[in-house]
């Protein structure tokens, strides 16, 4: 197939630090070259990938200081990618709204893979545009039902080869917690977690701007340097390093998060996870398999000692079969094939 | 003919204060109607118009707090604009670059009135797009050269019945100044002009929040409260009588302003300009009969005394002429007429 993918300027593809949608990006752009599909990104021009790479601009707007102006680089690149839609036989989106109306002039059949949660101004334009096809990364992810033409839905993939399987958690047993240090990803849930089980928690994640006062008032006190560790932001081979050595995930989430990538890093090491059972997470766990799905703190303070008794090798094959790179392709195919007619 | 005007989003029109693209466009799609034309106005859902007004936000997008991404809104609204671009025989935008990729989408004819100067970012939008038809709103507007396929130019136009013509300025000699204290608007040159020539001078005009330091520092000093007044923020009622009582209106810019409207608004109640020559001004003043085209500040004090000898009916009747509602609307009608192939 001659397939267009479209990513976000803001961050290069594969993001320098944190960047969800251009890392997925970068792992389905791949793996479909690998398949022996005709692909043209599009993408900031630093970006780094196996297929064609068409760009506006030579870095990702997010480190070039002149950029005052992001519409503008938008609305070329777009143009750019559906000026040209004749050239292919499907264009894939992880845009965002800004593709939803240029797709519109075109007879390419596009797909819009949605990466974020719906707000109170976007979805102003999704139901404007509600009979274009749409690819949820969830099933939670549709809530609001705003009536969206949804055609699939796939799940996030990851490389399970730079997820190291390790099956000797270290002793005494360790919980882990990667994640922004925000209110909505619960860092100071798991920190009630770590002390009502008596266990040691080691924590990792950045700290946003906007998240500085609340790391200050309300995670900081609470990290006493021995029983909750604080790492600071680290390296992806730091990450996979404590992920791998804890003997349980903490995912104790405020919010409706349409799909969290930790679990499935987590799970690819081997350590279960228990999370509160808010957006994805009920799709993502096989509860009492690969971890538990819990509705209180309570419950997860109480499964944790459960968790810690699961299959690790359970754990890893779960991702392999279900939320690998591989699967996350095989998956898109179906998409485009569906749109193309011949689904 | 059945015409679309599609408008900026960000102030209604017309503008509740400040905003030149709003008055324009109100003036224009007026007039257009007035003519018989069939004319649809897409702008924010306040506007007050003779046309069809077609929006997606009921309110001017400054005025509402709750908005935090315009980009949905101006993406929606092209949408709208291009997606019904076969009921009309032709698009007129002033929204700005955004414009440019939607409308390469259709064949209605669409043109584009620049309104602004151009700056490093948006030229290359502007160059990606240099094929698109495009109107000037002054020839000196064209600089730096692009490359745009201009059409013609078309100058700004005002409603002069609401600039009462006054063949008796005020005795002693009043000098005007009106517009924003900006170091591009010359407001510092404007009070050494009056100091020079020992006339009193008269100032309006709103002070941006940028700008604060620039008055506190370099223009509050120089107001005595008796040769030299600042009158602040003025209603439309206060700028003409302000410009028509005086016998020189200074227009002394540091930059090449695309059009100055100020000009024409002071010709039209009779009142002559002493004007830097930068940008459009030499088009717009005709040197020695509605005022003076100066290239230095002396130029500029040297030329008042001949400014207030200048016929102040001769000023009215080039403004009626050249720049009035009905000229701009003509000129506009032409261009329309060229871009669908009868011109």
């Amino acid at each position: 197939m001659k397939i267009a993918i479209v990513a976000p300027l803001w961050e290069r593809v594969p993001p320098k630090g944190y960047g969800g949608i251009e890392l997925i990006v970068k792992l389905l752009t791949d793996e479909l070259v690998r398949r022996g599909h005709d692909v043209t990104l599009f993408a900031s021009g630093d970006s780094i990938t196996a297929a064609k790479l068409k760009t506006v601009h030579p870095q990702a707007l997010r480190l070039d200081p002149n950029i005052k102006e992001p519409g503008i680089y938008e609305h070329m690149l777009l143009a750019d990618v559906f000026q040209h839609a004749h050239h292919f036989d499907v264009i894939h989106s992880h845009f965002g709204y800004q593709a939803l109306s240029y797709s519109s002039f075109v007879k390419t059949p596009t797909v819009h893979t949605l990466h974020g949660a719906f707000s109170e101004e976007n979805e102003k334009i999704y139901r404007r545009f509600a009979w274009q096809k749409f690819i949820s990364i969830s099933f939670s992810q549709r809530e609001p039902r705003l009536g969206l033409n949804y055609i699939h839905t796939v799940y996030n993939g990851i490389d399970t080869s730079v997820y190291a399987f390790n099956s000797e958690p270290v002793q005494p047993p360790l919980l882990a917690f990667v994640g922004r240090i925000s209110p909505e990803k619960g860092p100071v849930e798991a920190i009630k977690i770590a002390r009502a089980t008596g266990l040691p928690l080691k924590m990792a994640g950045k700290i946003d701007v906007v998240d500085k006062d609340f790391y200050t008032e309300q995670v900081e006190p609470l990290i006493d340097g021995e029983q909750i560790q604080f790492l600071g932001e680290v390296s992806h081979e730091e990450k996979v390093k404590l992920l791998s050595e804890a003997s349980v995930t903490l995912f104790p989430i405020n919010w409706r998060e349409p799909f969290g990538l930790v679990m499935i890093e987590s799970m690819a090491t081997g350590t279960p996870v228990v999370a509160m059972g808010l957006g994805s997470v009920p799709e993502v766990i096989a509860h009492d398999k690969t971890g538990y799905v819990c509705h209180s703190l309570e419950a997860m303070i109480e499964m944790v000692p459960y968790a810690m008794k699961l299959d690790r090798h359970t754990c890893r094959e779960y991702v392999v079969n279900r939320f690998s790179v591989e699967s996350m392709a095989s998956e898109y195919e179906r998409a485009y094939s569906m749109v193309m007619g011949n689904g």
